[in-house]
């Protein structure tokens, strides 16, 4: 990374460790004994246990508004198992660490795509014993802080091929003939339910601010119009918007929608654009 | 600001983000993406969602014991409407920013008083292109972090009347005959019910510590003295007390008393001095 | 401490206080008033209300990881009454600061021990007026933030006999002929149990890695061998593995066996080494 990097050195942290136990702290004790100059920023330690989906949508919307570092992340359902472990370059700058179990890839294609790819294996970076079920504070923890030391990508192991790795458990939306076939991905805790869709799914489509769509969700179909925000309907009605994550929001203005709907990450999201247009 | 200030540039934070989305951290990596020698110091991000009344108390309760800096509130259901967005600076030099819906108001009372107020409109200190449902990302918090670099308050926008002010959902607890006319202002994880009455409430009708009081609460009425602190009286039993917030609280030492009446912010509590003195 | 501990100066803070209200926030903010300079990791402030066991677990199994420095923990059923505030330094050089009540012992025996000890009685340190019920604002805090400037311990009050320390309220597992007599301590967020009882307890026993143990836990018994990880069994199944934290873990492969057993802290656990060894 770059100069600037190096002297306000910043590491983001996601994981689904949760703030009841040690575990984050740890972690960062692990940084800071390696770069007491590290400064951590966390982004969320509530991802649900093993959520991966979640932990990706979180980083993917996450990171294009941080500052050019280090970006640890560790949801690790395979954690003691042979899976890798990656560090990722972006083509902003941005090094990715985590386990290559498709947490870094949404994220990583947010900020330009991968330069470098490459597959930690070097125990000189390691905090000793590394313990079979704590690779966050043995593993991950310490490479990213060695990272924001400027130690070189090529010393922590071998080149990895990108097409190789592990891709998440969402993908893209898929864009059809007058409808765009979504995922609920995360649902926020004002009941938005955040989906795989972005907003050029609907440009692609011809959809403009104002228009109504057809949703179709949880076995519930609604029309619902496509807005800025949610004092543009009345209180109780449903929209749809550009969340803030960058990603397609679906929502009540002042209500809770997924309760409502009993809607959930994993649910099937149809948006369809009627037919008058 | 002074100086001492700028060398140690402080940001405190507070809102009803919550922990799990992204929102926290996206504001911090904005923050440190304008100033990276900044401080963030979470106040708390668990304000119930929309809460601007606990929101404006936790505040009122939190920044007489911060040093002297930048303190960023986002507790905002008017966001996208034209609410308008606030730098309140504080007698005691204190810079407040948050939407104009009351959350500042007892805040910036306990710090000596709004010395001037600005409405934020200058759009060179914001996230470009602000998003209509995340100020606190494009605004507020590009706000607080300039502020911190020492940006004048006259760039960011016009003069703003104080008289013109929102007030907050909750106000002074009202003086009659003998008694104190309060609410349930804050439950806290202890169940204690912290009111927005304060301690000079009641010696203003001469109450003295040990006195005994009545307290009508959620339809219950009960005696409880005026006491330091939990200890003085038997496990289980009530108290008033002197919260470490500086208003006052009603508790039973070693158990939960909201829960125990199902009382809950928002309900009246009427203190009696009872006539015998 | 030595001098490179005052030239990045950590505190790391345990408390019960939760992320609700203030009250994390405020001592922070006291922290940084008193040494703009110090760096507070959280390790939890999560520990449920009073649960000194937990809170002592918790800094047992962290501050191992942590760099040396200055650690605060603020579990405090007996605030306000006339219980000791300490000082303890460990062999390792870190200094302890909290409450008298067992909840700094199982922490610094693993950073050595005890090297000195002192009761904080010098209100010097102390921010006034001191609340009866916020030691940690107002005591602990304060005290922790002058120890990162270098204050000498002695200044803080007088000296304390280590042997007149008050204990937590679990020890070591119990040793019998063929059996550990344990507890469990906590319950993590993926519902492992963890107990009182290290690797040592098992090693003592002749157990190794592979072999088959019998567990007795809240009236349930079953058999689990003594594994590295968790996907060394199937999906569902039992077995018992050195914790992260340090002390023995009793846990299903990807289940929650603490849900399943209706067990939690306090709980009896009785691990037998079946007697065809």
């Amino acid at each position: 990374m770059d100069e600037s990097v190096l002297e306000h050195p910043l590491i983001t942290f996601t994981s689904d460790f949760g703030l009841r136990e040690e575990w984050v702290g740890v972690v960062k004790g692990v940084i800071y004994s390696i770069n007491p100059r590290a400064k951590v920023i966390d982004i969320t330690h509530e991802i649900p246990p093993m959520d991966i989906g979640k932990g990706a949508f979180v980083l993917a919307a996450a990171l294009p508004h941080m500052p050019v570092g280090v970006h640890l992340a560790v949801v690790d359902p395979g954690v003691g198992t042979d899976r890798g472990a990656l560090v990722l370059e972006a083509e902003r700058g941005d090094l990715l660490v985590g386990p290559d179990n498709g947490l870094l890839l949404p994220a990583v294609r947010r900020l330009g795509g991968i330069r470098r790819c490459f597959f930690i294996e070097n125990p000189a970076f390691f905090r000793q014993p590394v313990h079979p079920t704590f690779h966050g504070r043995d593993i991950f923890g310490p490479v990213a802080a060695h990272l924001t030391l400027g130690f070189p990508l090529e010393k922590l192991g071998r080149f990895g091929d990108v097409n190789g790795l592990t891709e998440p458990p969402w993908g893209p939306a898929k864009r059809g003939e007058g409808a765009v076939y979504a995922q609920v991905v995360d649902v926020d805790r004002f009941g938005t339910l955040r989906l795989n869709a972005q907003p050029d799914d609907l440009s692609a489509l011809g959809v403009r601010r104002g228009d109504e769509l057809l949703i179709m969700v949880a076995e519930e179909t609604f029309r619902a119009p496509y807005l800025r925000t949610f004092g543009e309907v009345e209180r109780g009605k449903p929209l749809v918007f550009d969340d803030s994550s960058g990603f397609l929001g679906v929502a009540l203005n002042g209500a809770d929608l997924a309760s409502r709907l009993g809607a959930k990450p994993g649910d099937a999201v149809i948006i369809y654009v009627p037919a008058a247009r």
